[in-house]
């Protein structure tokens, strides 16, 4: 941990200023009749008050906070949302799934879910394209679902959704397309298949006070390349997850939002032209009829697993 | 401190997964070039994993927050500063106050700056009428500014500004008026004096986010009434303070921006109906006469004080 406090030097008369301070504004929440808001409010403010007096935050640097938060609100709006793209890169929106998710047996692991998704993407049947006219190179990927003792588990939802090759959402074209993104059920034996696109990495929105942020420390805005996957089922923890790509060079980098583990990145095998897909469909005329295969067996964990 | 931790009971292996997130987010920043930015950015980072992981955040909450801060940043304008509101009613501003502001000899305490100033307000004469059209009581308010030995500072720039006697700031009004603001400069002897209002306790703007927060946890939006200084003079540390009103009752309910210090703590000496003025001026058609008097000697610390 680099990270170290400079409140060292700071003489017993003035700690004793800011720690008064920093207990009457915790006292000021004590009449709180919902115990959960109130120790999140009095968690909130003591580790609040304990950054700004770490760094000894100077009063320009405080308007210049303001100024940045005030930027990140007037940037947001329906399609944009700029809080969560902050979330994302201080690692916090990941911290909260690492906390709200911790591991149990060998059920899959979460990750981050982005602010891409959308309620009402189309169903597609086993085997169809969730592309909807997304551009890239077809991917065939295909796996189950079942429980932690190996059980298949029929009718589970499947949301995946994922970027175009020039790295966009649909959400992210001004044209209100619909494309990248589908639903599905499994099976009776709890299996799943459908044709998506072989992920490519791209740069989350960096055209505003959060890639100003990344520019001015120097990191990049890049997300490692990746297919996103929610899954529900009655009984079951619900799944946020992705599959990425092994070999992609971005992992190496890093990922802008701090999403990858491990166990999440899949082989996505390439097929050279020619190569007979598993359904009989005709992909010569899409990425000089190439294609790429992958597989993720999906784990889920049981409902209301306790996290602590 | 009211505060505890909630991580106790997670499991070792657990927090490894949160510990090692943390320290990939922490070295992230590791190859920012402004040293400054970097402790700024890895030490808000830490903090704001910490609290995640006390509170063991939920993705509820997070969302709630997400949509809580969403709502702050779309009320904020030119005129309605609800970052400034947020940070005001978490202590966050009087403790940036503190940090900055370490007590110096004998010079006059800091508290927050608020919301309201505004840059050009005009400039009134030795003995001049701030209210601008404001309603309220006349309230008389002299002093001196002097340096922590006691000698006078000529020519400081002292700007004052307060609400009229509903509550409001000029800005709040739809009608772009300017009053209740103005200022003025100390003379050869460093003194000054002019006419305000006698300062009323007003709510915060309590209708956007922060109000729902604050009635959430059942605090009073309430500031204790206040009059505003901020002070200018070549070679002095700039002074942005208040005075209060000695026997407000609000000074002992608490004030919604924990801007109180005793010292600022000041007698307004309510004046009979018929009372002369210092200066003569007719206050008879005003509220019923009467009139209110107070002093504010004003000590400046030295500009480039370290602060420890
Ligand atoms: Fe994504
Ligand atoms: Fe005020």
């Amino acid at each position: 941990m680099t990270h170290t406090s400079h409140t060292a030097h700071v003489s017993d008369a003035q700690r004793r200023v800011e720690e008064d301070l920093l207990d009457r504004v915790v006292a000021s929440f004590d009449s709180c009749e919902n115990p959960r808001l109130k120790l999140l409010m009095q968690s909130l403010t003591v580790h609040l008050h304990e950054f700004i007096r770490d760094v000894r935050l100077t009063e320009d640097e405080w308007n210049q906070a303001i100024d940045f938060l005030t930027r990140v609100g007037h940037i947001t709006d329906d399609k944009r949302q700029e809080f969560v793209l902050l979330s994302d890169t201080l690692g916090a929106s990941m911290q909260t799934i690492a906390v709200n998710n911790e591991a149990y047996e060998d059920a899959t692991e979460a990750t981050v879910f982005g602010p891409f998704f959308v309620d009402d993407a189309p169903e597609v049947s086993h085997g169809g394209d969730i592309a909807g006219g997304a551009h890239g190179q077809p991917a065939w990927v295909e796996g189950t679902v079942t429980d932690t003792d190996g059980n298949p588990v029929p009718n589970a939802r499947i949301e995946v959704w994922e970027c175009d090759e020039d790295g966009f959402y649909d959400v992210q074209y001004a044209d209100n397309r619909m494309a990248g993104r589908a639903y599905l059920h499994t099976d009776d034996q709890g299996t799943y298949r459908f044709w998506g696109l072989t992920p490519v990495p791209y740069p989350i929105p960096h055209d505003g006070p959060v890639g100003q942020m990344l520019q001015a420390v120097g990191r990049s805005p890049v997300r490692a390349a990746h297919l996103h996957f929610m899954v529900t089922a009655s009984g079951f923890r619900t799944l946020v997850t992705h599959i990425f790509v092994d070999g992609d060079p971005q992992l190496d980098i890093g990922d802008s939002v701090f999403g990858v583990k491990d166990s999440l990145i899949k082989a996505f095998e390439q097929q050279p032209a020619g190569t007979p897909t598993p359904d009989g469909r005709d992909v010569s005329e899409i990425a000089d009829g190439t294609w790429a295969r992958t597989r993720f067996d999906i784990v889920l964990a049981p409902a209301k697993t306790k996290t602590t």
